[in-house]
């Protein structure tokens, strides 16, 4: 264990610090030190991680000494207090929240997709949102082999992406579902003045509103696709809708290509051979991907390939995947990961 | 009570069935003389209307003598079986399944879209699917406005569109939703081969799968949206959806128009002004349709209109409505008040 990378998780007690920590054991990350960084009110509770005794410690500016790699997810405020004093310690940090993707000095990468955007990094590569992941994961070989000019999403996602007490929201007015007095206090945006139940309902908000009508996760989904992509000029459009699933994010997508012809059998031929997406489709036999299958899956799932009726260039399909994992903890790890491989991360 | 029409239900006992019988008389419809049809196995239960009793008789082929008009709703198979029957004792037929929806002689109506199409009836008026009501009532002021070229749908249905048995799995599976030990049998389709949980799932199938890769209520929306807008080059294509909601259907719709340079202010304004639509547009105070709150509600409801970021002629919107009456029952009613008011129904 003394060759290693001393790694640190902030947001260490989150849904998504969790599964960080789960994957780092799991995918045997080459870390020697472990500092699991929380709240003051969770530090000094202990936590077992691969057989191991960890205390939790607040995180503070002095955290980050000797750190080399940083997984922040507690939130856009943390990171803006404490991603540059990481840095400037000399850890890179790989940034769950949104607080830094759209920034152009931020590689936001999805390492299938634009790995070599992280050579380019200052300290800080960001993890894109998980809506925005599952599905660059399943257009980028289609763009590769085909180009993409057009896309239209409408999303189905689940609480967990709102954090825990969404996830009890939902529990609790299920199994109350006939009684129709939710008392909802969290979704859809736990600071917003309205919140609505979830349970036998879908909500048509995540996140707040911008001045257009659309939602801030509808531009993340938007502004993010086209940045982890290189597609500038990409037409691109997103409908974000809660529903109430636990875990895993559903979307049904349109989109059109550039070269004329291509059938759904090459999309399926394609998709089949990439990793990190398992084609789930053959309507004969009801084979779909639905979220109540993918949860603790790492792949993003694609299934229900069809060609457009009256677009030669159009194609429908639906993609799955579980959001606390590609969406966020395998993604980041998967980042640190690309980043040794790509020597950005100095030997140890 | 001496003065109107002999109506009957077909279907009495069912879901929509029963919805007709309350908007007969919650909207006064001249009948002096209601009958009951049902299966066999439901004849001569009392069911009490308006404060009077009725016992179920079956559905016979003797059971239309002397009828005016019949409300089907009791499946495709006994709509084959039975409305040529009743046309043939001379009754008007509206029939609430797809069984002759795409009989070129067949008109198939919503009646503030295309009630000249009734004039054209042959003894059989079809109602059409629920998803494709809400959704051409929602386009139809639209394209008579601007035009309409092009329409992307993706569907977030609700189970009460498959039934009583439907509702009582959602229900069951909800109330124990941290069991995830469902034992589905009824949805995505009672007769298919597999069945899926629907308490914190989405299942991307609703009817059957067609060999292009659609499903049949795909196929339903889009050919039943050309025929009733009178649109047959239209652009149309959906993906549809089953969520774990009991009652409303919600849909997230994307539309392209003829006009240029229309302004989102103008949509609203235009739906605002239309009779059957309540417009429910106002993110600043998080104000737009959800399917929880429309249950009972006749209305379509729209909301969440934007422009679409790449096209000029491209609009997003949110469209949701009460499955069983907009949907089914209370379009069903319409159809026979239009017919009355058109003359065609003899007057009596």
């Amino acid at each position: 264990m003394s060759q290693g990378y001393t790694v640190a998780v902030v947001g260490a007690t989150g849904a998504v610090g969790q599964k960080i920590i789960e994957k780092l054991v799991e995918r045997n990350f080459p870390y020697s030190k472990l500092k699991l960084l929380a709240s003051k009110r969770s530090a000094g509770k202990e936590v077992e991680v691969n057989g191991l005794t960890y205390k939790l410690e607040e995180a503070t500016p002095e955290s980050f000494e000797g750190v080399d790699i940083a997984f922040f997810s507690a939130g856009g405020a943390i990171s803006k207090l404490l991603a540059k004093e990481a840095v400037s310690r000399g850890a890179i940090v790989v940034d769950n929240t949104s607080a830094f993707r759209m920034d152009k000095d931020t590689p936001l990468v999805v390492p299938e997709v634009n790995k070599q955007a992280l050579h380019a990094h200052q300290g800080i590569i960001a993890n894109p949102n998980c809506s925005t992941i599952q599905m660059v994961a399943a257009l980028e070989p289609i763009r590769k082999a085909y180009g993409l000019s057009k896309v239209i999403v409408s999303t189905y996602q689940a609480v967990s992406g709102a954090g825990a007490a969404a996830i009890e929201e939902l529990t609790t007015q299920s199994e109350a579902i006939n009684e129709k007095n939710p008392n909802p206090s969290i979704l859809p945006v736990k600071s917003a003045e309205k919140h609505y139940p979830i349970a036998g309902n879908v909500i048509p908000q995540i996140d707040v509103f911008d001045e257009d009508g659309f939602t801030l996760e509808e531009h993340k989904m938007m502004n993010e696709t086209k940045k982890i992509m290189t597609l500038p000029q990409l037409s691109i459009a997103a409908t974000c809708v809660r529903v109430p699933v636990v875990t895993g994010h559903s979307e049904s997508v349109y989109i059109e290509i550039d070269k004329e012809d291509v059938t759904v059998d090459e999309l399926k031929q394609l998709l089949s051979n990439t990793k990190g997406i398992t084609l789930q489709d053959a309507p004969e036999q009801q084979l779909y991907p639905m979220p109540y299958f993918v949860e603790d899956e790492d792949d993003v799932f694609v299934g229900r390939i069809r060609k457009d009726p009256s677009n030669n260039n159009g194609f429908h399909m639906w993609i799955v995947s579980d959001n606390l994992l590609k969406g966020a903890a395998l993604n980041s790890i998967q980042i640190a990961e690309a980043l040794i491989e790509e020597r950005i991360l100095k030997e140890v």
